[in-house]
């Protein structure tokens, strides 16, 4: 489901991060970051609603407005009931709605905030999203003990809270319209290569987009997966080749690679994930070229597992979903 | 945060539950029942998926449509990461926007199906609920091992799936208007007193939605909350009437006292909750007295506790939320 916006802008993003990503290519370009892994807090847990904390303070602050602007606040993120965005949603106190895509969440949040704006229901509504590489590994890898090899294709959940203050007033970057993605299910059962689970459900949400608005890939400077990784890349480029006829190669790029330094951080192995992976990587660099207008035109496709670790257990499939959103230099 | 709507009405709706919901007082409203809570799957998270699907089926199968009809699909439920409703929505293959806001999902549905339709975005949006009593204990109570007493204030997980088919198509019910909850953080941090932690969540929404509006309680035949229980239904009579001035004690009830006969269905102990509780009552009674003009405007306040496992044995408190509907008959 494809809609287009007029008047939706981004005011501010605030990123914060940890070790590891701020030994990565983008290092200078997050908001604030951590030497460890816990933030000052006693858990793993509060330490990841640290981050989201953080990042609400930053964006907030640059765009110099106080908690009693928000109208509504959306975010959603990986930990068990969403408990990192519920307990970061308690200490903002406004108006709130919990959801759940996966690493498709970011987009998720950015197009519901979106429609409320557009539909004069909300002037300022803030996202979150945030992973913890801990929680996540202790959350969907116990009780495989931490640090037990993985295949090549595995990708590493980044540690970081992104947000953002998204407005009906005007900014140099806008949200010009959004597709919806649909659940795909390629009978894959393997959680140790989410790339190729994912990339389909990417292929199939560029692909709606781009034909319920008439458009061809001429029309964006550049197409931004969420966390495919090195492998789930190469798919998704021959993927819309075979099934839509389509060649993004020239203009394709994905966050789960451009986060990390694949050559040097062996640790991260395919890439990065998690639902803060493209968040950190669009708010810290590509709104940044949209800006400067570098860029003009990007499609943003967040992709997203959907499964927990019971019903891989159970044999079940793994399935994929895909959320764009198209963000536009502002003349 | 408050929002109206002109042309939102609801199409149909699909009801299913399992065995002690089907000994209960609402037995013969339902759609339909199973006998054992696995209903053929070998899964009891499997089963949990077939009681949506099923939902779903019977909603499209009143309204006279098909899967392709549907412009969106919104769900969630209580596995983690919302698996139930992620499977569910794996079968519909339309597109699918995953949300969380623990039992007070149904109406966090309902608002957001309602906005995309009245910013004509939408036709039709299908919304799902559900949990699965079994699936709940094994996933917040383990290890403690199913059957050790509980105290008399917890609430017993309902078992069922409920699906909504929401259109601009003049009905003979509509959603009229709904306020989306604050988190609330009273300090409380016993799982087994979901009531206590949710009923100021509910008074903070009747009262914002009640102020937003220019509105008295005497413009609702009828104020419905989540699953309060026996003792939250108590606190929130007190709390709205010390902290607001509001008597809502002659036109109040909550649905998880409706849905069981809490004389003789003991194991419930103070009623029952989980997403599914309120949905049950609203689409299998509530909705037909509208639709008989038997009530003609009633507020619905879906009530959540916003927590995991993990974050009450670090000794977290839970916090909890509330959102409303309003619900009217259509002349």
């Amino acid at each position: 489901m494809t809609s287009k916006y007029k008047d939706v802008y981004i005011a501010s993003v605030g990123t914060v991060v940890g070790p590891y990503e701020h030994e990565g290519p983008l290092a200078k370009r997050f908001d604030k970051y951590y030497d460890d892994m816990y933030f000052g807090t006693d858990s793993l847990e509060s330490a990841e609603v640290k981050l989201v904390n953080d990042s609400i303070d930053i964006a907030l602050r640059k765009a110099k407005k106080e908690k009693s602007d928000i109208d509504l606040y959306i975010a959603g993120d990986l930990q068990n009931q969403i408990a990192a965005s519920c307990y970061a949603a308690g200490k903002i106190e406004r108006p709130f709605l919990g959801i759940y895509s996966a690493c498709a969440t970011n987009t998720e949040a950015m197009l519901l905030a979106a429609n409320f704006i557009e539909s004069k229901n909300c002037d300022n509504v803030l996202i979150s999203v945030s992973s913890h590489n801990m929680v996540a590994e202790k959350q969907f890898r116990n009780p495989t003990e931490y640090g037990a090899p993985k295949p090549s294709t595995a990708t590493f959940t980044a540690t970081g809270g992104a947000s953002s203050l998204l407005t009906n007033k005007k900014s140099k970057v806008r949200i010009e319209s959004s597709t919806i993605g649909t659940p795909i299910d390629m009978n894959q059962t393997d959680p140790l290569d989410m790339g190729s689970v994912m990339a389909p459900a990417a292929a199939h949400t560029i692909n709606r987009h781009l034909t319920d608005l008439g458009r061809t890939i001429d029309d964006y400077d550049l197409i931004l997966t969420g966390d495919l990784g090195l492998y789930g890349k190469e798919i998704l480029i021959d993927f819309m080749q075979d099934e839509y006829g389509i060649d993004i190669s020239k203009k394709y790029n994905d966050c789960g690679v451009i986060l990390y330094d694949l050559d040097n951080q062996k640790e991260v192995q395919a890439g990065g994930s998690g639902p803060v992976c493209s968040a950190l990587v669009v708010y810290s660099d590509i709104i940044k070229k949209l800006e400067k207008k570098e860029l003009k035109r990007v499609l943003y496709v967040a992709t997203g597992a959907l499964f927990n670790p019971t019903m891989v257990f159970q044999k079940e499939n793994i399935l994929s979903i895909a959320h764009a959103v198209s963000l536009e230099s502002v003349e």
